[in-house]
């Protein structure tokens, strides 16, 4: 499609739409509205599968929508924008983010924070300003967003809060990977954690976000970087992304997996990330930070409502602490452009999660790769 | 008696001997053995009531054991010092502490952590570097120690690396205090948390280590102090430390107080502080804290067991953090005489924690003011 045939129009487009929790989805033809006043839409190059996908769409009853679009990992080119939008123009190269950057509550103007005020988080089916949908199907009928960006279609409409203008040299099956789980993993261990030089890491579960966690930390100059994972496979692919040693946690006898680390690490690592999402090796991990200073980090979601206990004893004695990674800590619109630097300048490894490409069309593999563990991040290309 | 009659031989003294759980105590003569190697016998001076006396007197069973001498705030003079012991002299003034500064081990060496590895702390009745005591009464019934000061006798062995020497010009009943409960306060504000200046912080619990707090947090800078008790004459005493908003916690109807003091503080404070000991004060504060940066502190000691709960969602999602601090983070041989000096130069205030003082023979008058909520600390003059 020519863009000034659709810019401020309607335009009618393929999307994969997720149907019913748990179904392949379904390619179709959509409709998507033009950009609401500070939108913009955007014709998506290439987007990637992230297990939050997959979770969402396995859900069948509230906070699970149907039929909805999903996709959250993404890089585009803006079509249109809409009415008092001055940070981007037609033809900008950007990736939206989940994460919001406004830029101007007290959140974003702090440094502490990356936890928007005005366009909060939330798991919720529309967009964010306005708690509308900006797609129909040809029936009429309206197709739920997913975490404010919907990147399985050709065009989506994101709030301007949402997207981060990207340099257009960085490949865009690179770039892709920065708006959710790399970043989340990399950030976790360079703003969240801010790994001294030195450190001894552990992380609990080697997938794409815990291998991007062993990266964050190789980039801070960590020495020693444990991973820890009942998959032995994980430790070769994990050592391209830095990690020293394995633990193979369905293998350490009649010793809890912390203890094993207490014993390697001489009482404890400095920094502690879980990124599985288990509420019960959140506790393995806060075991097994060193006292006196040992930080948990946690990046993994448990079901709602699952409980982390800790007697305040432990809590109190132990001068360690426990702490949340949203993002990674990151501030989409400044970090995520001093990533892709950092990947230009061949320091960040980006091109080592990419195990799988595929074609629009042939998006139900991909969600079949990641639910069978074959991948870390299977690119889906709109376009090819 | 004359220092150079004693010196080197055991003592016969006075002691305050607690015989049974919950009983007054009982002033005898006792024996008090020389110091062993690493150790220093100490003539106190002066000792005040802290909780934990009172706590561990209460407890039956071990942790709670007795015969025993309690006191764990105090200050003294060194009458003779054991072998290899080159740190104190004879007629040097010190404050002995619970918690071990040994200088050598990696916690001791390092910035980060106040916890020695070489004697960590442990609710424990023997000397720390030997597991025996250094007292017996006239019938020769082992008597035992307590948090490895043992302050409640006018001779007392004490490990060279639970020692500070001080300033001798610092009046003794101000000195005492940063034994243990004063430090506690104004460290978790001072080292723990690190409060920046502007910052809100929330205390829940103004005993005189939550005042403590409040004066650390005012020496460090903060705006806004919210204190936090059922209490509603802590106010006024909490004025002079620097508290500038009260919460009657129950005096807030259907509301939770976090909610309260989340609407007085738009969205939440900067720093919170538990210094009751209850877990579910703990989820109160960590619920107050300001979402991205907030930081939950925890003093308070709940009962063994009692657990903190917080969904892994709470701690994913709010981009806040739980920390320990024991002691307040404080190294006592390096801040001890810091804050002592900032006392000497009328910043720090003490004299305000000091509501009464008694003779030893009185001392069982302090374990019912305190127990009555009657004063923030009673100094018990051994020779007055
Ligand atoms: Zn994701
Ligand atoms: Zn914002
Ligand atoms: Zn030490
Ligand atoms: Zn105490």
């Amino acid at each position: 499609m020519d863009e000034r045939e659709t810019a401020g129009k309607p335009v009618r487009c393929k999307a994969a739409v997720a149907r019913k929790a748990g179904e392949p989805l379904v390619i179709e033809e959509i409709i998507v509205a033009p950009p609401n006043p500070r939108e913009v839409r955007i014709q998506i190059i290439c987007t990637s599968l992230c297990h939050s996908d997959v979770t969402f769409w396995k859900m069948k009853d509230p906070p699970g929508y149907f039929p909805r679009i999903f996709g959250h990992e993404a890089i585009g080119v803006v079509e249109t924008v809409g009415e008092n939008v001055d940070e981007v123009i037609e033809g900008d190269i950007v990736i939206p983010t989940f994460m919001s950057d406004c830029g101007e509550c007290t959140d974003c103007r702090s440094k502490k924070s990356n936890l928007c005020s005005k366009l909060p988080f939330k798991v919720f089916p529309w967009m964010p300003r306005y708690e509308t949908s900006r797609f129909t199907d040809l029936k009429g009928e309206v197709l739920y967003h997913f975490l404010s960006v919907s990147s399985f279609s050709e065009y989506t409409v994101v709030d301007v809060a949402h997207v981060t203008k990207v340099d257009p040299a960085v490949p865009p099956n690179r770039a892709c990977l920065l708006s959710c789980g790399v970043s989340t993993g990399v950030g976790a261990a360079w703003r969240t954690a801010n790994v001294e030089t030195g450190s001894t890491i552990v992380i609990f579960g080697l997938g794409a976000i815990g291998l991007a966690v062993a990266e964050g930390a190789r980039l801070c100059g960590a020495t020693r970087i444990i991973g820890v994972d009942v998959n032995p496979a994980k430790f070769e692919i994990g050592k391209t992304f830095g990690v020293t040693d394995f633990v193979n946690s369905g293998n350490c006898g009649n010793k809890p997996v912390s203890q094993v680390i207490k014993e390697m690490t001489d009482g404890g690592a400095d920094y502690c990330f879980e990124c599985v999402g288990l509420a019960s090796l959140v506790e393995e991990a806060f075991s097994c930070c060193r006292k006196g200073w040992g930080k948990t980090i946690v990046l993994g979601v448990d079901k709602p409502g699952s409980l982390l206990s800790f007697t305040s004893y432990e809590v109190l004695h132990s001068g360690k602490s426990l702490m949340g990674s949203l993002f990674g800590g990151l501030k989409a619109k400044s970090d995520i452009p001093i990533l892709l630097k950092r990947y230009m300048n061949k320091e960040l490894q980006l091109d080592e999660f990419v195990t799988h490409e595929v074609r629009f069309e042939d998006i139900n593999k991909a969600f079949d790769l990641l639910i069978d563990g074959k991948c870390l991040r299977c690119v889906i290309w709109m376009n090819k």
